[in-house]
């Protein structure tokens, strides 16, 4: 099979020096494309600009992505041409409209005033003068909502990451993803329960049902074949 | 002699996914390392998250930093203990104190409203529904101002970076800089004029004048060195 991983975090720039960035480190992103290499699929690895990236292999081939819209533009290519998505990059939900010095804020300031204001020049390096700077950001589009939409054939495995929150509400938040992006998996983790050794996970399937528990993030790698291989029999 | 060299960029949290870090990958820092190790120094080393290391080395110690707050106290603790203090690292000048979406903002905004307005209780991670967010942050405080009070008789070596200005300006601004640090020296730089090969700097005295003019970040570094050792035989 040919399957395309992303792992690590997007970055969205603030200036030609500056982003925001998530801390996703890709690596259980690494682990799942070394054990679709070991069991003979073709990799295509889509990895954050400082994301772990699995060993040189003659079937893997890595691209570097830098933010949401390079990510998009390069799913939109790709989803087309593979069999599973594994999607397990943290993808900025928001991006930078502007970034602005307090001080060259309009005089009277609304909600409308905010929304629509932008910088006279988009500064290259924003300057460091005013006491508070205000950053106005926007929702980046939901890049997994469209791979279905690119590719209604493909094995979908989806990846929600919540932080301390109860199992029951992870759960819920998980089915909902799975509903809107029509994956064929959703793995459901709560950063809370995630540390160098343990990788607490649940694995839900499109009907919603958990159809696995692990605890490591090999044990999640692992599934995570399994689970693309079945389906891709069926 | 005992060298403190500070490389790469801190990252700042938005919550615990997210932050706002700097793009510098430390490279200048790194290789600035390894030559005062070649040179007979002693290099503790402080390294952004994702910034570069220089190679394992019997008299280096690495500390990895992550914010703004931690450089703060690592380097209070430090620079009073050696003799050279090379802060290359692109420390933020800014860090956030809240973002929150516009829908949880008052009806009536002003200026005020918007300094004041803190989030109801501080998100672990800031959920994604509202169609923009806005964040406000405030000034860190300038670490290298601080330098010199705590350890007068330290040689200090600053950093000034701009992007796509003059060569006029980009002096006038490290001259500001190295009065207002009493740095010995500062490496001014413009991000347009460095590439993969090239790395165009200039160094001016705690006077003011230009002392050297270099081409590669292998330049940089030794001419770093050199005028680390000179300055520390007057």
């Amino acid at each position: 099979m040919k399957i395309l991983i992303t792992a690590g975090g997007t970055t969205e720039p603030i200036d030609t020096v500056r982003g925001i960035t998530n801390f996703a480190t890709g690596k259980l992103g690494k682990i799942t494309a070394e054990h679709f290499l070991e069991a003979g699929d073709d990799v295509i690895f889509f990895a954050g600009q400082t994301a772990l990236i699995p060993k040189p292999h003659k079937r893997l081939t890595i691209f570097r992505i830098s933010d949401t819209q390079m990510l998009y533009q390069m799913m939109e290519t790709w989803v087309p041409k593979v069999d599973a998505v594994i999607h397990s990059m943290a993808v900025s939900d928001y991006r930078p409209v502007y970034m602005t010095g307090i001080d060259h804020f309009p005089q009277s300031l609304d909600l409308k005033t905010l929304l629509e204001y932008r910088p006279e020049k988009k500064e290259n390096k924003i300057s460091s003068k005013a006491p508070y700077q205000v950053m106005l950001l926007e929702k980046t589009p939901k890049i997994i909502s469209q791979v279905k939409k690119w590719h209604p054939k493909v094995i979908l495995v989806g990846f929600k990451l919540l932080s301390g929150v109860s199992q029951a509400h992870l759960i819920d938040i998980a089915q909902q993803k799975g509903r809107e992006s029509r994956a064929d998996f959703i793995v459901a983790n709560d950063l809370t329960q995630v540390t160098k050794e343990k990788h607490r996970a649940l694995i839900l399937d499109h009907k919603q049902n958990i159809v696995a528990q692990l605890e490591t993030k090999d044990a999640i790698a692992k599934e995570i074949v399994r689970k693309t291989h079945e389906k891709s029999h069926e």
